[in-house]
């Protein structure tokens, strides 16, 4: 299979109303445009999800790690690059990085899975052109985070920190829980103070399983360094009471 | 004080992931893309939220009504015109409409408050061209929906829906609950069944009150008629207290 390694470049501008208290955008803003731009890099290519979508097929986000050294402003025109450093039969390898002023201030490395519409991933490896769906996993590159890397919990130190009942707007076309929903109620368990006096520097998450609107998410928080947390995600049926993993994520904060 | 009457245009492409299962945009993202189209249109003219930020000033929605006959899909161009029809002093004028194929689906009248960083309005009128806030109301024009009326609740068939703690991402840049969580939060009330049969007719909201980080909100829920709700939200101390009354809309849903 070909590799496409063109890089394709979408810029926006970061509106205010997209932006946090400190005036820095949301990063699940931020994290719905690179998907999006992911979505659009391969659909100029020929398998985006709205071809996969017609085959009744579609792809979902298996991992992410984000390095981030400064966050953009409202205001700020920024670009978004994407491109791909490798792909086989089985995966196709994505890689988003967006510059401001010419600098990469925010690294990112996306891997993806083909699903079938029922959630399911195909036996063999898929792409697009030939009816088929497509995996991504994620090269090397100069500068860019090394690949999504997730533990699992020890356990003895986590805490139930927040269950979360999910609704309506927690779902996107996909028809589940959108995968950067995920991430802003991770990024919900901590409190104001803490997000006006830390940023995050890294942030690495890994997708188990698919949630759906009514499930019952359990947010375990488990400290494992200076600024440095495990979190995973549950499909619990109580309060307390454990479950399916739905994904787990490590989150490094930087003081600032 | 002389009128600005200039139609503001700003094209945006719909992107999948802002998009609800149903592959339409969601209301809370068109409604902050709305605001920018605002914020945008009075920052060319003198007297944006960065200039008046600049000011120690800001501004707040404090009342909008939307009508829609069919949200715009994934993938589709739409483009928000936003324009004035009326301003003296205290008050200026603005209105957002968004036309797909060169028709109007969704037309908003919104209505602006001048604040200052603390929340308080100014005593006077006050443009930003002399160091002054504005407030903004709407006017009337072809095809627009009349002005945003949100009456009390009865109360007497009302029900506490829900709670909501508010949290990181429920904030904005101006320190308090964004206005569209509020919105987000009030069709999260509903369930996903609801929403595949039903789609939004018309939502009027009243901005009473500013919330912020920590608070936590109630959802009263009282039918009015035949798919059409009152929701008052409060900020309440307890699981079932009355508290500060946030906000009240009124929505009507329409069958599919």
């Amino acid at each position: 299979m070909e590799l496409m390694d063109k890089v394709g470049r979408y810029g926006f501008l970061v509106e205010p109303f997209h932006c946090d208290f400190s005036q820095r955008v949301f990063i699940g803003h931020l994290g719905n445009n690179l998907l999006n731009a992911a979505d659009f890099h391969s659909a100029e290519r020929g398998y985006g999800m709205d071809h996969l979508n017609s085959m009744h097929r579609t792809w979902v986000l298996s991992r992410l790690v984000m390095e981030m050294d400064d966050l953009p402003e409202a205001y700020d025109r920024i670009e978004v690059e994407t491109w791909v450093e490798a792909s086989d039969e089985v995966f196709h390898q994505s890689r988003l990085c967006r510059d401001r002023a010419a600098r990469a201030c925010l690294r990112i490395r996306t891997e993806h899975l083909g699903h079938d519409r029922h959630g399911h991933t195909p036996a063999g490896g898929h792409n697009g052109g030939a009816g088929r769906a497509y995996i991504a996993i994620c090269g090397d590159g100069e500068g860019m985070p090394d690949s999504p890397t997730v533990a699992r919990q020890d356990g003895r130190r986590a805490r139930l920190a927040r269950t979360v009942d999910t609704r309506y707007s927690d779902v996107d076309v996909n028809g589940h829980v959108n995968s950067v929903k995920y991430i802003e109620h991770i990024l919900d368990l901590w409190d104001m103070e803490w997000h006006a006096a830390h940023a995050v520097q890294r942030f690495d998450i890994a997708y188990v399983a698919e949630s759906h609107c009514g499930d019952k998410l359990g947010f375990r928080v488990e400290p494992v360094g200076d600024a440095e947390f495990c979190v995973r995600v549950t499909k619990c049926s109580g309060e307390s009471g454990d479950g399916v993993e739905v994904c787990r994520c490590k989150i490094k904060f930087a003081k600032k």
